[in-house]
């Protein structure tokens, strides 16, 4: 059997609660069901600073690197808001990102029928949303170089990012999209600022291209990324994959997942490139919600965005999909029984801690 | 009396026929109450091209800098769609933003009483709101250089767009976001990704000094801009005005106007700096819809954005306090009489053309 090596990255705020559910998850697969997983442990965020002044370690990168996949939980607090630019709980995840190569964010946006009523978007609008938001996750503003202040002097100062994308960039990606929407509804919607921006004009070139040349059976739209906002407030169905940059991809994904009332729900993958050889890639799944640093400690966090990004690991990283269906539809299974965490409470229902939620979802399983 | 010389730039798709809504206003004013208006007419966007290949002409460009303010249709539309770049549509309204300097833009995002229903978000999220965007409109990714496309060779292009803030740019629409939220709620919400960007590092800083400096007695707070999108959708009654750059502006302003179901119902204003010795300030306004080329020419297009854009003109740049109050009650009576176009039409209520709607606001005024 190939081996099955995790590396749990907890982070700062509710990460550690919410990983520790998925800890037992683990246990429980590896005993009862002989999954052979095991496990290593590093730090990551603030927490990583605390331990060593960096947001995370060369140790735990090389770790990340070896891993068969990384469960990464959340980075981030006011304790660390004051640190320097380049320690910042953020710049360990983003240096995951990077070095592993994590080109492809998978951001589904599910409505749970259980929780439609819990959206602030009318029930009509939402129940039985599915769609899929793959990001470039390696590239544009995040990484591209010059990034930096400068000193005008006179009391000025100059910040400045840029915005970088090659054509292969935008063929891997897309690419992702296309092959994944075979497996759903067959359309894709590719967002960007064309009108304004230049890599927005190459993007669309090169999306267009790749699907002329490889893809021309899926269904193709392009959308403005802020007529795109707007058409996932309106009316988000008409939605089956949307593929679009980084930064565009982190405010669009974000918008989507609060569509469905329950942001403390929903998991993500970021995926490398299959490697020629072996056809593995390198991995990390975590959920979309951040740190939440005002509820931590409090065993009141929502465990299922990390639950459930455990169950897309299952799926991706291990081919174990009778296993992710399962886990999907215990989660579907205690939402329907009535259990929810504070996030998602709401009359009549029964209110359960971090524990409680994480051990019942781990009975249904 | 001071001059009150109105440029109409029209532009294309449904901006003519918005236009002409305001065109009887403007003569009813003139007419019934002495207003004094004079008005001039010019292209741009895709009319503009066909006419003379630019999307604004110098001729054109000259007249907007010379009158007290612009009144903007809209641009675009697929006939326009294969023009190469730096003549597309839009580059004529970013000219007019450019070399007008019109650095701030003010996107309110009103839920008329009357519409609260036709959102796709709750009655109960959405009813009453009333927040202001404020974006910045000159600088940032839409003009910052390098702006360029790159042939590497071997099949591979490279897109760079360059994000760049200095810090008068920053103190300057931040003191607009100030000053406006003093004669409202007196709260500024400040959006940026400063975990990313370092233009966002530098917008937190200047942002938070200016409030120190000036502005101290208005309550400020920071937001990550995508945080800030999702807070939109879920709870948007927490903001009173935002303050954003120019691309997350675009972005956040869209969304904002989406959760008031009424996109056709939105006015926009770009003013620049006041004048060191008159006072003046150069103006644009502009509805926040496209030119919805698939409506266009049918008389179905709702005006009252168009008109909406009017009022705030009034208010701004003529001071004309009591028109302005008076025209947005004429908008809000109509609605309230049950007069509807056909993008905002509900059960119930009468449809109406677009100068049918113009007329009736005229009426009411
Ligand atoms: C934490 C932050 C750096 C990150 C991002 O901007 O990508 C987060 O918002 C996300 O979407 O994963
Ligand atoms: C037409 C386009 C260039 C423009 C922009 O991106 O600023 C529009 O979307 C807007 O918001 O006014």
């Amino acid at each position: 059997m190939a081996t099955r090596n995790l590396l749990l990255l907890p982070g700062d705020g509710i990460g550690p609660e919410a990983m520790a559910e998925v800890r037992k998850l683990i246990t429980a697969m590896n005993e009862k069901l002989g999954s052979g997983f095991t496990t290593e442990e590093g730090l990551v965020g603030g927490s990583a600073y605390d331990a060593h002044g960096q947001a995370i370690s060369d140790a735990d990168m090389a770790k990340a690197m070896a891993a068969d996949a990384v469960l990464f939980g959340a980075v981030g607090g006011p304790k660390w808001d004051a640190v320097p630019y380049e320690v910042r709980p953020e710049a360990g995840l983003l240096r995951l990102r990077k070095d592993m190569e994590l080109f492809a964010n998978l951001r589904p946006a599910i409505c749970y029928p259980a929780l439609a009523s819990s959206s602030s978007l009318r029930q009509e609008v939402v129940e039985g949303l599915d769609i899929l938001i793959v990001r470039e996750l390696t590239g544009g503003v995040y990484f591209g170089e010059p990034k930096q202040i400068i000193d005008l002097g006179n009391g000025q100062k100059r910040g400045i990012d840029t915005q970088v994308y090659d054509t292969f960039e935008i063929e891997r990606i897309s690419g992702v999209a296309f092959e994944l929407a075979r497996t759903r509804q067959n359309r894709v919607t590719s967002m960007e600022k064309r009108n304004v921006m230049k890599s927005g004009v190459l993007w669309n070139e090169v999306v267009t291209a790749t699907h002329k040349a490889k893809y021309s059976d899926v269904k193709l739209d392009h959308m403005l990324a802020d007529a795109g906002g707007m058409q996932l407030v309106r009316w988000p169905k008409q939605f089956d994959v949307i593929v679009t940059d980084n930064l565009f991809g982190d405010m669009l994904s974000d918008v989507a997942a609060m569509l469905t009332g329950s942001l403390g729900m929903l998991p993500s993958a970021s995926l490398g490139a299959p490697d020629a050889l072996t056809g593995k890639r390198k991995a990390l799944y975590e959920p979309v919600h951040g740190s939440a640093p005002d509820i931590a400690g409090k065993g009141i966090a929502n465990p299922i965005a990390m639950i459930a990004s455990f169950a897309m690991c299952l799926r991706y990283s291990f081919n174990m999909v009778a296993e992710a269906d399962r886990l999907e539809a215990a989660i579907a299974a205690v939402l329907e029984d009535g259990l929810r965490t504070k996030d998602i409470m709401s009359e009549g229902k029964t209110e359960v801690g971090t524990t409680q939620m994480g051990d019942a979802i781990i009975t249904k399983f």
